[in-house]
């Protein structure tokens, strides 16, 4: 009898809301500060930017669980549950008695994860008035997924594309266009911000932190417009959440439960949501699963990163943030995990990593890209340059036990699936692919160049 | 109470057997000949063409039900059953009182329906001791499928990708090749086909017709190589029968039955495949389902084309087989949806035409591109080119309905997305796609030029 493969929940068992981990936090996250007075943030300091049920999410440390309105919950059902599957041919190809899952985030309609919060993001701004929205994108799949769920709310949406991704994943440009979205490549000169770095930079290809701030000011300067973020933010990974909620339910299905979690590592967002509800079992159920954060070497902040305030855009536009960081003025070098390519992490996750609640790892492109390859031609699915970080650590775990002949149970996060992403497979193909690594020293002496803010 | 939205079949849900239509049928299709002697075919004629198990398939008119080998059913669990969907969003933008369905075929790993052919072809071919495989790939799904399957059960595989495509696509280029596959643009000069039509014609873009013909020559060159197709053929619309058989339990779930099937019409395997298990009930149970083939206007064979013996390539490689043509000669122009670029209909389709047991639509290329991007829109999911033609028809018949009033049920197959077309949507979000017709002149003047043969 053969073996069963994906695990699916009924509509009926899709979670109804959320998990706020920040409630059960040993350690709560130090507060976010306002950069002029240095007191700790309100909701209400966050509504010029955010929609109001977001600023509250976002500071909330209180509440575990979150309610998921019905029309949110009621969109997610076009492509959720996602499957949880056993991935038999990786375990083949590798040669390993551990049990390897994933969850395929990838089968949502625009490709990855990042719909699970758009959805939210956009419901939310709607419900309050909000007519336009405005947001960054790096690789282009938060941008694709924000487009959508603008269009699912009739919003308008505006999106500035980190320029290098801009030009090197011109698919995803399209894709958010066919959604109805305005794309900018960012720096651009529609921005005060912009324009700065353009002038002093002109051949700038960008960064999640110059977009972001590109994306704030034209938010700031437009009547009844709002912006949203695709990840580093609590409000994000809490909506994230219903990955790994599902996914408990699956692995119980599947009768096992996950001695490891892994997730690539931009903001935090995917890492968050598929770790947090198994860590909730590790903080309160004596539970000893280990977390691993695979970031790339090129942008190693919480391999190499210090944890200080920082801010979470290149101008200075958004509150001080207590982060793991590169410093907000860090360049990452032109990897095509455009996704990754953000200089700080979540607040949620700095306070978990520095408590030890979790690990992180650091993955060269090459390795990356020989993971992916091997995972594409093992399952069939050509997996985003930023997934195949989770991939190449669940490669090293995986043959580990391959040494130690022990049967772990591994659980990785497939976030989304790089059909849009073949000019990066195409250049590793080639051979034309290259590894880019970041020092301490390069960290010092960056953090160095910014004011030390507190 | 929110309405259901998809509708899944466990994995032990999922059909042990292929529908075989040819053996309900009342007018059998007429026997495929052998060119030199005119004789009618014995699956023994194609063995050197194709793997046995397959050759016995294809002339198969007594077993109405095909035993799934359980490897091939096993490969299936990774991406099966697909959702069948209620597409409120699209009923919605429309106004129609029409429920309507599709089938996701997109979810595949590979994006389209073409793996469940590829799975049993790969399969079979290795039972048999083949060790390599030859294909020839339009817009390049069938090729990416064969691509993935060969690299399951361990065969080479190389792929003659026409050239119009090989060039639009690139990125299913990349795909097939990251899957470890061999690509060559067709026409190529590595057979005596593809160089004997760039010596008439060095710009020649090529057709399925000419990259078939080219796969064959390599497939016959090559020891211990077999040839395999991604339609037209009876043996793949058998494969594809599971869309329908899938979906016919997952309509009973719904509560609902179709009046209405639609499907895009390249060789008739994905139209076949979702038509032919509910069109047995119609032949033995008195139902009255219409079932209407969605062809491209410039690649009108069941609309404007004649039924007679054609040759299923270009170089007049194939067995002659009684289908309606636009001759084996003609040149379709570049529209995007390369996988409807053919010049015949599979013999089965062709018999059902001519019996009136189903209708076939002509779709111009701006009028799918308006369906592929209202359905992008209000579902989230940009369908490929080819599916776009089906989605049209669906619109059409959707408008009648808003109309009269009717609240028919209308099932439509989603073959596969268009994340690697990116590329047309661009070009018609910008004005500068056309309109291709061919008359009943140009058919008329293009049949007179090839051999009458029978």
């Amino acid at each position: 009898m053969s073996k069963q493969k994906r695990y699916f929940l009924t509509e009926q068992e899709i979670p109804t809301e959320w998990y706020n981990i920040q409630a059960d936090m040993v350690n709560k996250p130090l507060p976010p500060l306002n950069p002029a007075t240095k007191k700790p943030l309100s909701p209400e300091d966050l509504y010029p930017i955010f929609a109001e049920e977001l600023s509250r999410q976002e500071l909330n440390q209180v509440d575990p669980w979150i309610h998921i309105p019905e029309p949110v919950r009621d969109m997610y059902k076009y492509y959720r549950s996602t499957p949880l599957v056993r991935a038999y041919g990786l375990e083949e190809a590798i040669g390993t008695p551990a049990h390897i899952y994933f969850k395929n985030e990838s089968v949502s309609p625009v490709g990855s994860h990042k719909l699970n919060s758009a959805i939210a993001q956009a419901y939310y701004n709607k419900m309050q008035g909000v007519t336009n929205i405005t947001t960054e994108t790096g690789a282009g799949q938060w941008g694709a997924a924000l487009s959508y769920a603008a269009k699912v709310f009739g919003l308008e949406c505006a999106v500035y594309q980190v320029k290098i991704s801009y030009n090197q994943k011109p698919y995803r440009r399209s894709i958010m266009q066919t959604f109805g979205a305005t794309v900018e490549a960012s720096p651009s000169m529609s921005t005060r911000a912009g324009k700065d770095i353009i002038t002093r930079d002109p051949m700038n290809q960008g960064s999640l932190g110059t977009a972001i701030s590109e994306a704030i000011e034209l938010a700031m300067n437009t009547p009844n417009c709002k912006y949203t973020l695709g990840s580093v933010l609590s409000h994000v990974t809490l909506h994230q959440t219903i990955i790994g909620l599902e996914a408990e339910k699956q692995m119980e299905m599947a009768g096992e439960y996950p001695d490891i979690v892994i997730a690539c590592f931009g903001g935090g967002s995917n890492f968050g949501g598929i770790s947090f509800p198994f860590m909730r079992h590790n903080i309160k159920d004596g539970k000893h699963t280990r977390f691993i954060a695979a970031e790339p070497s090129s942008c190693p902040k919480l391999t190499r990163g210090q944890f200080q305030y920082d801010f979470g855009d290149e101008a200075g536009y958004t509150p001080l943030l207590p982060m793991f960081t590169l410093g907000h003025n860090f360049m990452p070098a032109n990897i095509h995990a455009g996704g990754l390519r953000y200089h700080g992490a979540g607040v949620i996750v700095s306070q978990l990593l520095k408590d030890g609640m979790m690990e992180a790892m650091d993955i060269k492109q090459l390795e990356s890209f020989d993971a992916g390859v091997l995972f594409a031609r093992a399952e069939g699915i050509i997996p985003a340059p930023e997934s195949c970080h989770a991939i190449a650590a669940t490669i090293r775990e995986a043959n580990r036990c391959k040494e130690t002949g022990e049967e772990k149970v591994i659980l990785f996060n497939l976030s989304g699936h790089g059909l849009i992403d073949m000019t990066a497979y195409d250049q590793y193909l080639a051979g034309n692919l290259q590894n880019y690594e970041v020092t301490d020293e390069d960290v010092s002496s960056n953090l160095s160049q910014i004011e030390k803010i507190i």
